[in-house]
């Protein structure tokens, strides 16, 4: 499963908003041991105006997938890590989540994200696969 | 945005718990008006048995998502629908959607899918694309 999570390069992000609606995004992540790092590209004129932060700030639960689709269902697999977001202050460890984005996508090392570094911290990794 | 649906195979759909946790698995779909039904392959031993099913039990506020992930992002784009589940116990209903998802993807003509379909009625279409 961490090789598949390593080996790829985009997941999809799950929130709850206050009223309990889920919420779904793409991002693209880091990893570093039990964490999921993540960043917003652009600065938004308030935290709270992005619908994944504000249900972040609301309940951090939260549920990421990684997977695999083909049309050969032989070849599908997917991991699910389920945890605890919050939005990263601490300027040392948002310098260092950036610079893990930065060494796996190419456009982040010629513009680093300007928004705000989310950290989720993994609680639970499942995972299933056809083959 | 229904061009990209219609010629998508795989979409991510985001439930919620009765403790307000998000839980995301990947689907197969079909797309009628303002439904998108899915199935599950396998008949589960009772229906509240599969997370994805006991939650929309519990809160049928659903969010499902479908997107295009490459290294050159100028080629990005996501379709996010968010809506209302139910589980689908009308037979007339149910021959017709899994006709539907039969047409989309040959495993389903070979072996049809055994397990409960879901119906979810689209309330809103959001859309975002890098080009």
């Amino acid at each position: 499963m961490r090789r598949r999570l390593e080996t790829s390069f985009v997941a999809r992000l799950a929130t709850v908003d206050a009223d309990g609606r889920p919420h779904i995004v793409p991002i693209t992540f880091g990893l570093e041991d039990k964490t999921l790092y993540f960043a917003v590209d652009f600065k938004p004129k308030r935290t709270t105006n992005l619908k994944r932060l504000s249900n972040i700030a609301t309940n951090p639960a939260v549920s990421v997938l990684i997977d695999r689709y083909e049309s050969d269902w032989d070849l599908l697999w997917w991991v699910r890590l389920d945890g605890t977001a919050r939005i990263v202050t601490e300027p040392g460890e948002v310098e260092h989540a950036v610079n893990l984005l930065a060494q796996r996508y190419e456009q982040y090392r010629t513009i680093r994200p300007a928004g705000p570094v989310v950290a989720i911290t993994i609680e639970r990794m499942t995972g299933w696969s056809a083959a």
